[in-house]
């Protein structure tokens, strides 16, 4: 088994090939060449440079799903067509950072700026941010237009694509940063709203891609993928949610802002549930303004509440709970629950 | 034949029904309830309020294609089909528009404030050009996945999205509204910027899908098609280059603002091909400039160098082609020139 840093750059190296074959295809529309090379720069900016779990996860769970070892077990024609998928949710996921950036007004992203506070960018973003959800499906029509699949994937891809916009819409106009208003929070608006923003896109989509390409698509085994992999979706934004609030510097490599940020984050409305009056009170007061004693008192009510040893519970019931379901994964049509654990031990109890 | 008011409000009366089965993918899903309005009034808000040219195209292409009298010979089922068509044509363009009227910091659009201007909205508008984007898939795949040409439509929608895309994108950089340099301005790179902008969705789009719901979809016949409507779209938006400039406000229902929006239109670009120096300098110093003294300087001069004489030249040299080329349409699989001919028609000699 390889390294897990061969791992990635095996997946990073595939990306200048499919870069090179996007400008082709704005070549043979005769594109000058300033709008191909700022097209090249949007791409490369834009895509790697993250953790790329999301496009591994494709290679990897492509790999369990055919009984291969390791990843380098996949012919080179193999591997590309699973990494070409794996760069297409990469893509999806630019697609949405680019925008999420511009409007959350984000200042880094990956340790650079964001791409909108770039020289010269500025709103042209709005449209750099389209051309890459185009790119997805110049990729797919590329690599799959043969494939019987084809249709499944782009609907996949639309699916996804969908609710990944819902969660953020409800995400937006449930907590602007401006206006703090913790009557419009609850659980169940959370667990709405981190499984349409995050966990379809970064926990089925990979999954999913992989099974068609394995031939393991019937609807019966995407419905066992999608009810293991939308829940521990769900937990691992709760633990991110945790982390942000709870998590020390050195351990999760940033410094949380969600409370300064108004977020409407899981440790927040676990508090809501639970707060007597007077506790509502001071998050009222409190939750959601620029300013760090504010935040101290939140996060002191937040630990006087023990709102991480309620974190804790629901962590060990929720994976309790997916394991039990991965244990009854049907596997008599070649779906492997293994794909599953595979995910689950990535997340369990991960400090970063 | 109806009137042509009652042929717009046939197809007007068709949007309810959509955006109820739209709101109807939210409420499956579950979304809370004000995510659903934000949605209704998002599509609501942005779609219709237009002329509906591109839409109305769809259904008035199909009718002639099936050797229609007129509109109302349509059954029900049909008119229906084609009218989500052209809906679909309209959520494109309003997935452009709103992502256009930020980055160009527009004001008002079609009588009303821009949707990112519109309280509360702001930033989230980008998501919302999203989910307008997202309509159309969902509308496809909901009247059309039984289709044999369903992944065509498919396909030509995300083809035609990418080549806008990159249109706006060369216009973005080409012409920039703070930063005047006309040696980056050419015909060439005009003519360029138009038919990717703007003739393959609002010309060829709504004539191919048309052509694929009345079965006249061999790529001999949609070739055909794309043989006139894209210098037709290229030929419309000179004149409406044209008609800024020299239309009276009376003619042209607005005020024109090229000039001073450093908009690479094609009379500056027609005047920078047969400038002086002197000529040239004048406009380098005068172009592009919020300066009503200066955009005077700049109107003269194209008056005295008879730009409008040369569009005058330029659009009975391009009809004269165009009627041509459609007088030797090739009809023995179906297709009809006469669709081509009714949107010459609506273009030239146009005054508004």
């Amino acid at each position: 088994m390889s390294s897990k840093e061969a791992i990635r750059s095996k997946f990073v190296d595939e990306f200048p090939t499919l870069v090179e074959e996007l400008k082709q295809v704005l070549v043979k529309y005769g594109m000058p060449e300033e709008a191909i090379q700022w097209y090249e720069k949007n791409l490369n900016y834009n895509t790697p440079g993250g953790k790329l779990n999301r496009g591994l996860s494709v290679v990897d769970t492509y790999a369990i799903l055919k009984g291969y070892n390791s990843v380098d077990d996949l012919s080179k024609d193999e591997y590309r067509r699973v990494a070409v998928l794996g760069w297409c949710v990469e893509l999806l996921q630019a697609y949405f950072l680019v925008a999420d950036d511009m409007m959350d007004k984000s200042i880094t992203r990956r340790g650079q700026p964001c791409w909108y506070r770039v020289e010269d960018v500025g709103e042209i973003a709005i449209n750099d941010a389209f051309m890459l959800e185009a790119a997805i499906y110049e990729l797919l029509k590329k690599y799959f237009r043969s494939e019987s699949y084809y249709i499944d994937l782009i609907e996949l891809f639309h699916d996804v694509t969908f609710q990944t916009e819902m969660g953020q819409l409800l995400d937006l106009i449930t907590a602007p940063e401006e206006s703090v208003d913790l009557s419009k929070f609850s659980l169940e608006k959370h667990s709405f709203i981190v499984i349409f923003k995050t966990a379809y896109y970064s926990f089925y989509l990979p999954v999913a891609l992989a099974m068609y390409v394995a031939g393991n698509h019937d609807p019966k085994d995407l419905k066992q993928a999608q009810d293991v992999l939308i829940p521990l979706g769900e937990y691992f934004q709760i633990q991110d949610d945790y982390l942000d609030c709870f998590g020390t510097p050195e351990q999760i490599g940033k410094i949380g802002t969600d409370i300064q940020d108004n977020k409407c984050s899981w440790v927040v409305n676990k508090a809501l549930q639970l707060a007597t009056p007077e506790q509502r009170k001071l998050l009222d007061e409190n939750y959601g303004r620029k300013n760090s004693e504010m935040e101290a008192k939140c996060k002191k009510l937040f630990n006087e509440m023990g709102i991480d040893k309620y974190y804790h519970e629901y962590e060990e019931k929720v994976a309790e709970d997916l394991r039990a379901k991965i244990a009854q994964v049907d596997e008599s049509r070649g779906f492997k629950g293994e794909v599953l654990t595979a995910f689950l031990n990535k997340v369990y109890k991960r400090s970063k």
